[in-house]
């Protein structure tokens, strides 16, 4: 075959070893003719065939569907080559060669024509095929299916005509099998089909093998602007004038007998990576076998035995398949008498463990560089290496299906209340808890549970977050659930679980599950270790976690965390008996503050009647008064300050020392004073008599404290700077808890955050309070800290207005939950009656809670970063959003020219990966402009 | 005097008609300063002086405080010529010129330096002072204030000590008023300052006037880094180095006999713009006898009978000033001894009914251009002409002050719910309604009320929005109520207030009056048309207003509007028993939509499952039951929208036919359909009875509707897509009215706008129904409407990608109360609890819901008009936020190119005026940029 790189060709052959085109000629081609000519130039024993190219297509269609001239010529041509090479002749009596005829586009279409098989079949040929096989009955099923699938699908016959006609036969030889019927009854249905054929179409069906490849041919091309094909590509952004390319290929048979056989293998174990030939084959059968699942089929080593030639063979396409690919391949063969034909390879769908295994091996073997490892792992694979799972094999009853919000399995005895979670779970035993929907105040259960199961609630839910960042399992928002927490059930469905039944959770896939489900704990090989280690050389940008907690900063630290980016310190105030001294303090908020106020004023009036001896009488006499009340208040609002400064101290001095060396960000109270109050009757009532007041008064102050938007409302820096005692406590307690560890002899670095800036006025006042407690904690022990004030960028305005903002941050932590959620206008608590609907109906693409949002959202952060770096170009930046954690987000962040992620501990590995490939892609490209220039 | 302009003058003198500096020096003399040298040169009777300059300010600093080389000299060269034209000598005992020392920065500074008056008084020259004035008495008071003065301001005694020497002289002498006190009495106090002076200094009271002057003039400079201004110019934004000047002038007395005098007068009426002299004056009295109010002053016009020539050289110098400035002066004078001396004058405070129409006047004189008298008017005062107010004579009692939430006063009897506001007006009667805070549902009594009030909420609260927008008096936001529904009463302080009560609101100052006090109607001179009319001629930009009903809507067309920016198509949901079909309709929406998703997805499975007839038979049967319980919430639900159609139309045949060739864009649903449901026991449980549902059902959906933040909810054009039969009910109300007017001969233009767009895929699922069933309806009808479809752009997000959005858009119309909220992060109904604060305290220069935040919100909307032109050059640009109608925002508008503004009716007025003001300004700018080049 000589090469025919001209223009206008329409037909590229490949057969006998060579082809006209590559794999690189999706475009002309489509993926799958593609496919087939690299793996015949790659010396595979493939069926020859040939494609028309995808530009005849679309000059089909200019032509008012009519082959341009010449075209058909081209494709006897070709079919007289493939004759050739495969020793049969289309359309011969006594040695047919049968073709299959597909689609195939640049891009899988799955809305588009399916293959029609066989083709080449009819009365004549169908003997050859019997005596050529020597099975008249196969023969027979494999027209009448031709008939069929031609019928269907060529001439668009409803499908339901053949099958009634079909289960009509059956009935009369009351067969319940299909394999009941012999040749002859075969036979009868054949003759049956053909007369709908001529019923349906006004036509005998078509019997000259060449007008039933012209008539395929044309369907094919048809099929791209049928509605199926067209609704997929207005779904899926395709151009219209991509065309489809189709596919001719010559039929092999692997049920021609004991020397026959059709299987499916993987190269490796797709489920480990372990370097072995994985799969399963059946003799004398045909793919369709395979998949029914009739017959049991055989591990791909017994084919050792049966046939040691064909094994050897294969083995030696397998090897050298996976080189040529450089990766694991996922085959489709068949053996026609003791031949062995490749129809399909692509690379290999693996599991997180053996993606890892694979990757590291390919380096050992030489056959990737480190580099080419690296990218070929999918971040998000390596949750699997992390956590548990339910036994695969394992037999479940799936109760209901929720959003995976945490990802893991667990299983234990149900429980619906924090208190009971804490009893029984401190009491060793295995409980899940289960709530309509968390809150801090559950937090103490949420820590003794194995799993968290609400009914209320998206991916980044309080108990979604809370459960990320113990790497807990958790399965949020399953709308299934009935919860009545006065009778301790559940309904889902027609099932009630009472407190104490069993249920599992998978955190990845979000089931319910009835029962104890067997669990399988993860396994961290060396690969993982040695795996990571190159990512940690490739990567360029630094991955902190999110942690509130000691513990959680050790197991961060475990999975490589350098530093935490963001610490909240409002879970702490939930601790024990802490949160008493901080409702104390909430209840006499307001009139503490409106007391400093008045004082304030007083001061002044006095300072303006100096000259007005009378008046300034007054105003003392007043002032006296206003201290006479403020006393109370006071001693109840510092007060409650100074037994929670201790508590906060130590908090910050377990974290420091866990991340002796690595930077850690503290961010100062952020949620609005109102979730710290308690909110059922009962627990107002214990409150009341907790701090001696009358229970109305503290019912009136949890109601006026509520807000129609608490999301947009008195929270953030907004209290620090209607209180500022509390950032002062804070701020103690970090410079105290800072020194302590110094002088212990660990590295400290704290970083203080000030949430929810709107204005660079804000983050003066805040930033002024922490630098001046700092300094008298510095000056009291003598001991210097280094330490940076920074800011959240979590509200538009702070980003569009980040020049003056970075004039007194120190760095900037893009917090893009709560950007995203004001960005888009959009309360992540809410959303969930209708966030759904739009990623389904592709309003939005993906949820923006999930993946940042780089059209809008990323543009502010571009904003952001851009005037930050403007006013002070050493601004350090990063992002402490649960975005921090997914690959997609995090390699956009690392084009922003961010200095790190932050994400929950066990997110760390996988912010690692992905940080690794940005960089690697960034370099690629890099490489690629300059190839270009 | 020869001009001296070389750099080294250091000392501005003006007397004699003469000055080295004018008005234009502010930044060399300071404001005083170069007021005072203006005046001279205009040819005043200023008493003669000179001003030390800033400079010397800076290079007293400079040089550790010393008075640069040659500096002193050069006073008392000014002195000597000052006493020269004035005809006294400084320090004569026979007759001593006095001094007034003043500080004078550039910008007026409250925090700085008071004035040290009588400067130049020792023993021997109050003696002189005595003889000329023939007063020993007021000669030996002015010397006793004098080293008062001094002590306190120059010497830095406390000013108590001084005061309570003199409280013990009266003691002593048994005296209640200072006035009681004889010369001899006063030497005796004179002896007693001295002997503090000298007890709290170390030192003797310095008795050379040279060495007053100079202790003095340093005391000025000294004051520039005292603690007071350095806070002022900090809080500020005041340069350190612009410095301060000091003013050396002659002192004059008004004082010394029936020959002299002291007063205040305007060159025009300040309340009405009327063209007299308006002021008072006092025979034989100083500028604080005025103030002290023991004296009553007589009006200006007295002075003609007693003093004919000084009144008609008066007269003379207040025309020569009005026309010097070119503006109505307000003017302080002294008499002293027949001769008029101009002490002050400035542009005067008017109100803006005198605003107008001296602005008129001015124009028929020939004073300023029509253009200058645009830019003399403040657009705010247009309130005034109107709305109602106050009687500004009438004696009241303020119960509390809220936020001036709606201008206007009113006054009736207080109801507490909207029912009874609805039938007591209806009944003709007046009456204030009273709520903690409003909700669409208290509509009707709104309506019916002559004013509201309310306890919480913001300057954008529903009440105030609404409010405004139909121009009723509304005070917001009034924390000082404790309001008692079960009661139907409200304590404000000690007052308990019943319904049925008198009270009065003053919406432009926010205050609550007890009792009907008396109001006076606004009054509209021929000259406010006039005015409007020149300033229409300057405008370019549009204004149209946001009005839902045809009233608003003609009220707004008499105030100017060309068009309707914003119609709300909600409020007219709650008219009359309209929210019951409203409520039927949300009571059936979520199984309503789930059934829809339900049928929908089973037609999808259906066309799959074509060759599986089983399962397809399967599916058949699910979908026949799942239609069969369609049935109920279909009817229920469309029911419902069939209802609603005729009455929208209705709504919109008004409006159409009142905007009778303008343009009006109208608003699809926007608020979370919680809103229109009940919130209370009884109105739930009678809802329940009227749907026929049990109560628990009503209940439930009213608890899952609710939302954490229904800000960020399901809301705006998120409802449309969740059920598109809304957006297709409205549209179809909307065309089908439209063509019904046009039938009926008059222009119609319909904007369809699509609120809450974040994304461009909304807009586009949106656009869709509204296109097809506006050609559904152009086809049945055979009328064809032209119109636009266009959206709000109210999210960050839309304004980010609006080079997407106005893909679709044909036009935007900024919704700057939404945009500030998710920009801030701050919900307006929760902001009221820190945002005062932020502004008293400046960390917000203004509250963002009322004055535009240019840098924030600003940048925002210059990306979306940046963004949305790049796609779309023609693209109609507008904003319908309450900022639409304030003064700045406006100007903001104008500066990014929009096509118009759209505001409140009882704005309009205002927006006409700040956007001709706008155009004009802008129109100088180009003028002087063009003069630069």
């Amino acid at each position: 075959m000589k090469p025919q790189a001209t223009p206008q060709k329409n037909v590229y052959r490949y057969l006998d070893g060579k082809a006209d085109g590559n794999g690189s000629m999706k475009d002309l081609l489509g993926g799958k003719g593609a496919g087939l000519a690299e793996m015949t130039l790659a010396g595979l024993p493939v069926p020859p065939g040939f494609t028309i190219t995808t530009e005849i297509c679309n000059r089909y269609y200019a032509s008012g569907k009519q082959f341009p001239p010449g075209v058909w010529e081209e494709i006897l041509a070709a079919l007289a080559e493939v004759e050739q090479a495969f020793g049969k002749r289309f359309g011969n009596a006594d040695d047919p060669l049968l073709v299959s005829v597909r689609s195939g586009a640049k891009f899988s279409m799955p809305g588009m024509m399916d293959t029609v098989l066989n083709l080449g079949l009819n009365d004549d040929t169908v003997v050859g095929l019997a005596a050529q096989t020597g099975n008249d009955r196969f023969a027979m099923d494999a027209y009448r299916r031709f008939i069929q699938m031609f019928g269907r699908i060529v001439l668009g016959i409803g499908g339901e005509k053949f099958d009634h006609a079909f289960d009509e036969a059956k009935r009369a030889k009351n067969c319940h099998l299909d394999t009941d019927l012999d040749a002859a009854d075969l036979r009868e249905i054949v003759a049956r089909f053909k007369e709908i054929v001529q019923t349906e179409t006004g036509d005998p069906f078509p019997t000259d093998p060449h007008r039933q490849l012209e008539l395929a041919i044309r369907a094919v091309f048809d099929s791209w602007f049928g509605k199926r094909a067209v609704d997929y590509r207005r779904l899926n952004k395709i151009a219209d004038d991509l065309g489809t390319a189709v596919n001719v290929v010559t039929m092999v048979f692997g049920n021609m007998g004991s020397d026959s056989g059709t299987g499916v293998a993987f190269t490796r174990n797709p489920s480990t990576g372990e370097n072995e030939l994985f799969g399963e084959y059946l003799t004398n059968a045909q793919g369709e076998d395979v998949v029914a699942g009739i017959r049991t089929p055989l591990k791909i080593a017994a084919l050792r035995d049966e046939m040691p030639e064909v094994y050897e063979h294969f083995r030696q396409v397998a090897l050298k398949l996976e080189r040529h690919y450089k990766d694991v391949q996922d085959l489709e063969f068949t053996i026609e008498r003791g031949k062995l034909w490749m129809l399909q390879t692509r690379n290999a769908k693996r599991t997180g463990t053996a993606a890892v295994r694979i990757a590291v091996d390919f380096v050992r073997e030489g056959i990737i560089s480190r580099e080419e490892a690296i990218l070929r792992v999918e971040p998000n694979q390596l949750d699997q290496l992390l956590h548990k799972m339910i036994d695969p094999k394992a037999d479940i009853t799936v109760l209901a299906t929720g959003l995976p919000a945490s990802p893991g399995a667990a299983s234990g005895a149900v429980v619906f209340d924090p208190e009971t979670a804490e009893r029984r779970g401190s009491a060793g035993e295995k409980v899940i808890l289960v709530r309509v929907e968390t809150s801090p105040e559950d937090f103490h259960g949420m820590v003794k549970a194995e799993g968290i199961l609400t009914a209320r609630g998206g991916m980044t839910s309080h108990a979604a977050v809370v459960a990320r960042g113990m790497g807990k399992c958790c399965v949020a928002g399953c709308g299934a659930l009935a919860i009545d927490y006065d009778s301790a059930s559940m309904h889902i469905g027609d099932q009630v679980i009472a407190e104490g039944d069993f249920i599992t959770l998978d955190g990845s896939t979000g089931r319910v599950i009835l029962g104890l489900a067997p669990l399988v704990e993860p396994k961290i090989g060396g690969e993982f270790k040695e795996f990571m280690g190159w990512v940690d050389e490739a990567r360029t940008m630094r991955v902190r976690t999110n942690a509130d907690t000691p513990n959680d900063a050790q197991v961060a630290r475990g999975f490589g965390a350098e530093g935490i980016g963001l610490c909240r310190t409002e879970h702490m105030f939930f601790v024990g008996d802490r949160i008493d001294a901080v409702r104390q303090m909430i209840m006499v908020s307001s009139e503490y503050q409106r007391l400093v106020e008045e004082i304030g004023h007083l001061h002044t009036e006095i300072e303006k009647a100096r000259n007005n001896p009378d008046r300034a009488a007054d105003l003392e006499h007043e002032l006296a008064r206003a201290q006479e009340r403020f006393v109370r208040p006071k001693e109840l609002f510092t007060g409650a300050l100074t037994k929670l400064l201790p508590m906060q101290r130590e908090d910050f001095i377990g974290i420091f020392t866990a991340m002796d060396g690595f930077p850690v960000t503290i961010r100062l109270l952020d949620p609005p004073l109102h979730e710290f109050l308690p909110h059922t009757d009962e627990e107002i009532e214990l409150l009341a008599s907790k701090l001696n007041l009358p229970a109305e008064t503290v019912h009136a102050k949890v109601e006026g404290l509520r807000e129609a938007n608490p999301m947009l409302g008195h929270r953030g820096c907004r209290l620090g700077i209607a209180y500022p005692e509390i950032t002062e406590m804070q701020s103690r307690a970090i410079f105290e808890a800072a020194v302590h560890v110094k002088q212990k002899g660990f590295t400290v670095i704290p970083e203080v955050m000030i949430p929810l800036v709107g204005d660079v006025n804000e983050l003066k006042l805040q930033e002024a309070i922490v630098r001046r407690v700092a300094s008298e904690v510095m000056t009291e022990t003598g001991v210097a800290i280094d330490y940076l004030v920074g800011t959240m960028i979590e509200l538009p305005r702070a980003a569009l207005t980040a020049d003056k903002v970075a004039t007194v941050a120190e760095f900037f932590s893009f917090g893009t939950n709560d950007l995203t959620q004001t960005t888009f206008g959009l309360s992540r608590d809410d959303a969930g009656s209708f966030l759904p609907m739009y990623v389904e109906r592709k309003i939005l693409k993906d949820d923006p809670f999930q993946v940042l949002d780089r059209e809008g959202v990323g543009l502010l952060m571009r904003i952001g970063v851009d005037k930050g770096r403007s006013t002070r170009p050493k601004l350090k930046i990063g992002i402490c959003g649960e975005h921090g954690g997914e690959p997609s987000s995090v390699e956009f962040c690392y084009g922003l020219g961010m200095d790190y992620v932050s994400c929950s501990p066990y997110r760390v590995p996988i912010a690692r990966l992905a940080a690794a490939q940005a960089a690697l892609a960034a370099k690629t490209t890099e490489g690629s402009t300059h190839s270009t220039k």
